[in-house]
């Protein structure tokens, strides 16, 4: 298994991605390639003593900027570490991709230069968001704003194949996410959508309430780009502020500070809960082989996590998995055309 | 100033409305109108003890149930408590009027029998967010699941108008619910009422992300009816897991509870800050009078804080404000039509 990692991409690059990936083959047994400037990545690992058993380098002087029109990756950016890579990818030469660049450069790339599975309308982006009792994956999560109900329908067969293959579950409850229990709640988007997820290979639970969705509600939760992006942000912006408010709180006088000694053990293992650097980065749902976006802030931890999320996805054959729900789904529609024909 | 009550909304009446209604008189100096089944308000007082001074009786012997059809309000429920009290409040026989009975039946009921201001296209309910450094008020929370940018813009004329009026806020900061900071994100709903906002007669800070509501970004949230409820019930989702993991953690073991004791203030203080008892309901924005949805758990003192919020809501003169906001949107209009013109 070899997976391709872009070194410039994120806010601590090169460094952070290196030792991320010598921590991925130490402990995973994995080979990485490794897309960047040869001499700054030789110069890296010489000055901060990085292995680079099991990571061969692919040369590409660019960088492309995360302010930079994500369309310019196939011209203007084609020699840049992100493009070299998703071009790697697509010849096979390795068995999927981890960047921690610019989101939209990296959807529109993979979506133009590797491609999306045959039959997937749009690329959607998926985020495993966490909460007490486990974690949920939320998609699109901000890769398209506007969103018709077929694409709903393939973004739920789509992280419904992600989590049976990474994270073991065998019919994960798919959710749909909107205003309101009955399925004529939300807006045409959410009534057609609801139509069409309880006609698909799924374990469709009907909607879900955004109020039951720290509780765990669902493993799969379905919405638009925008919906989605709401969810995420406001997930996290709640938690922050909550975090920073027992922070202070313990802070606040000797009795509290005591207090948090006392209690040193059981708030680490709260905020471990909540640490996103735990599960890796995000997958990029619907391109024909494996993408990761990692998040721009990952340190070498979070990079090592999300090598190992990209060897399963490879592994766990979720392009596969995707292909044969669609074909069901095909299959599902003409039987249902030559049933009402007859009728 | 005499408020109009409905007796029978929410969970727990009549008895908590009316404790509501009694502490509220006694506190405020206000009259009370309080409409439902006279024999049994009479019973409900004697058998609790409740004083009526300053509280009228307005006989109505239905009630409108929770799951019935909203527009059933003008006839198979014209004899329901808060039919007969929206009746009253049109006739102008009290100043405002509070009820914790079905949002639906009450967003229909005030726009159809007391009616909107004129020019509002839509009412909306705004609902006050707590936040640890002060509360924002988010509209439109529900009623309209799908909306036009002058929509918004009314929304947003409103919510400023509400603002000044009850907390005193001289120029709200208003901010639009979207997934980016520049003009250009989101959906075309976003990116017009963008536009709109920007030449509007209020404070607009732009797009405000999900992420910063927590923080206290804005005074005045401005989305369509969907976003809003998602943010509305993942804000309550959010706050009640990390409640429910701080509350678990400090029974962990006698380290933690001893951990407990020592912080029992900080955590009251932490506990009163996500209160939303402490402010009272949620306004119906676009009505011509004054009306308040209560919360169907409302307890008593949640009663009296709507009572309060329904007589600044009036003495306030939102209403009037809200009108002057709208002529001058029309003038800029104008005077922009006839630019155009000459130009």
């Amino acid at each position: 298994m070899k997976i391709i990692v872009d070194a410039f991409g994120g806010d601590h690059a090169p460094r952070a991605v290196m030792e991320g990936c010598a921590m991925a083959v130490a402990e995973y047994g994995i080979e990485v390639l490794l897309v960047g400037d040869r001499a700054r990545i030789e110069q890296c690992a010489q000055e901060n003593g990085i292995s680079m058993e099991g990571i061969s380098i692919e040369h590409a002087p660019g960088i492309m900027p995360v302010e930079a029109e994500p369309t310019d990756i196939r011209k203007k950016y084609a020699d840049s570490s992100l493009a070299v890579g998703l071009q790697k990818l697509t010849k096979q030469e390795g068995d999927a991709l981890v960047s921690a660049g610019s989101t939209g450069a990296l959807v529109v790339g993979a979506s133009l230069m590797v491609g999306r599975i045959k039959g997937i309308k749009r690329a959607a982006i998926g985020t495993l968001i966490p909460t007490f009792n486990g974690a949920y994956l939320l998609l699109d999560s901000g890769a398209n704003a506007e969103c018709r109900p077929e694409m709903l329908q393939q973004f739920a067969v789509m992280g419904s194949a992600y989590m049976q293959a990474l994270q073991g579950v065998a019919a994960p409850r798919v959710g749909l996410i909107n205003i309101g229990s009955e399925p004529n709640k939300g807006t045409p988007l959410q009534q057609e959508s609801y139509q069409l997820l309880q006609n698909s290979p799924i374990h469709f639970i009907g909607n879900v309430e955004p109020r039951e969705l720290p509780g765990w509600a669902c493993d799969v939760a379905v919405a638009d780009g925008f919906t989605g992006n709401v969810v995420l942000k406001l997930t996290e912006g709640v938690a922050l502020s909550f975090a920073g408010e027992i922070k202070r709180m313990l802070k606040a006088n000797t009795f509290t500070m005591f207090a948090a000694l006392l209690m040193r053990k059981n708030l680490q293992e709260f905020k471990k809960k909540m640490d996103y650097t735990e599960h890796g980065g995000a997958p990029l749902m619907g391109i024909s082989r494996p993408v990761i976006k990692a998040h721009g802030s990952s340190n070498a931890k979070a990079f090592k996590n999300a090598i190992r999320q990209a060897r399963d996805f490879a592994a766990g054959d979720v392009v596969g998995r995707i292909e044969t729900a669609l074909a069901d789904i095909k299959a599902h529609e003409k039987q249902q055309e030559n049933e009402s024909a007859r009728s």
